[in-house]
């Protein structure tokens, strides 16, 4: 087995990645969500959306979720800002990183936030500059940068070189997103091999929509990424697939780590706790199998 | 990236291991589905289990399925036999190979089959005897090989143990499955490490209870391991948790593969027909993504 890293930090995304597609949570059970989450043990969490609540109601009350929630010093709280209107309410309502996205597919940037991949780099330029007046860390997540639903296809260089347009901005990480779960072990090769030289470890947002998310982090952490944004239970993507599209379960992650030794400083069994809550804020069972079976090491009933 | 087999035979265990926990299929459904496996390349599929109609209910009709299919001569049709007297219908029906089942958890091996671990020796004993006048080849399938939900925890060699005690019974081949979905990465290699000196390269039969099968079959693949068996659409396990313990899907296998370069002979899209026809026969979603999204060359809808 290749060297894998020691520790892993895990941002679970849960809270705004994994509600955003549900029908709208409210405001305190979101802060519970977020509670539950650094009770598990999270030291990274996106908890809110600074975004239109006409264009996407389910990440109403963003500054309301921020400032309800029990802060602890450890924890990074971070937040989703697609301008710099969402990265002006962000700052204020306090949060310790701005997540920004900027898809490698033009087409996919257009319909997910209707600008061009130049206005969005000119929209990250202008948050990174508010930011640093913080100073605050802005994290750029390149989405489709392991293929895109509607151009042919990208190729690995041209997502490299639009990492490299965004590190120039002074971004303080960048985070590769496989937003319609269309990496391989191959397609993480070559995208890691294809990145610019001396640039830093990006961290992985996996997508399971084809089963891959786990496997494709495994084939991340045989390279050496130690960075990966999840979802408590799964959740994401469309509401209507059950299991189609979500995120990579926190837990089924956490739930590898602890077996190969990596360190997390997450307990799983808090996180099938705050599944069980992510459960009951949306009504139906998540897909994540760690949250209903629990960790190999424990006890489960046969299957067959 | 270590070197991977170049080609890899997959076993279809959906007509058996899919549909047994579910409510009984008519057999000439049961034939449409091994013909929908055979027409999308399929050149393995575990057809049936000659067991107690009674015991299990789904699996009633077993030699009519077999009389039932249009055979081709590139195919091997397998069935599951229990003890002697499945074998001897199993023969007489004409299937290709026999698949035996013994537990390395003996807890799991009494309740499963209702035979002590001494008792299924006994019985495999006599199948390849049996078996060996065709000679049809024995496939033994060591359950819970990678973890036991009963026994505190089974030691690959206690599993190594019995795997040879099954191989000097004659079996053609031996197949270690992760009955529970309980394998991880590290248990791969250590179950592996422990095998046997000599013995042949085992296939794998993975669950996907906790959302670790395909990244299991990776590990084994970078083992050397070229044998695996799964189910299209990833049905098995139980029907009352949705994608809670089914196999590993075999869409989704096939396609990580193709993106491998690594031959199966196997059409991603008539295996997606296939779980679209297992669909209609449980009457509800298969728990495999790729049977939604199909597999990542072809352009999916965007899920976030």
């Amino acid at each position: 087995m290749n060297a894998l890293p020691a520790t892993v930090t895990i941002r679970d995304v849960g809270p705004r990645d994994g509600l955003q597609p549900e029908e709208p949570v409210p405001v305190e059970e979101r802060i519970r969500l977020v509670h539950a989450l650094q009770d598990a043990g999270l030291r990274r969490i996106e908890v809110a959306a600074f975004v239109s609540p006409k264009a996407v109601p389910a990440m109403a009350g963003a500054a309301d979720v921020v400032s309800g929630i029990d802060r602890r010093p450890e924890v990074t709280y971070a937040a989703l800002v697609p301008n710099r209107r969402g990265a002006e309410l962000a700052l204020a309502a306090g949060v310790d990183e701005l997540t920004v996205t900027i898809s490698a597919s033009p087409t996919y940037n257009e319909r997910n936030v209707h600008m061009t991949v130049e206005q969005s780099l000119a929209a990250i330029a202008e948050i990174v500059e508010l930011a640093g007046e913080g100073p605050v860390p802005v994290d750029a997540v390149i989405s489709c940068a392991f293929g895109s639903p509607y151009e042919t296809d990208l190729g690995p260089t041209e997502v490299a070189a639009l990492e490299q347009r965004v590190l120039d901005l002074g971004v303080a990480a960048t985070t590769l997103a496989d937003t319609t779960g269309m990496a391989t072990p191959r397609r993480v090769d070559e995208v890691l091999d294809a990145r610019p030289t001396g640039a830093p470890v990006p961290g992985f947002h996996l997508h399971d929509t084809r089963g891959t998310a786990l496997l494709n982090a495994y084939r991340a952490l045989e390279r050496g990424v130690d960075r990966f944004d999840t979802a408590v239970g799964g959740l994401g993507g469309s509401p209507f697939a059950h299991g189609a599209g979500g995120n990579l379960a926190t837990e089924e992650l956490v739930a590898v780590l602890d077996d190969l030794d990596i360190a997390t400083g997450i307990d799983v069994s808090g996180l099938v706790a705050a599944a069980a809550l992510v459960e009951a804020l949306v009504g139906r069972p998540v897909p994540s199998g760690v949250a209903h079976a629990g960790p190999r090491r424990q006890p489960a009933v046969p299957s067959s």
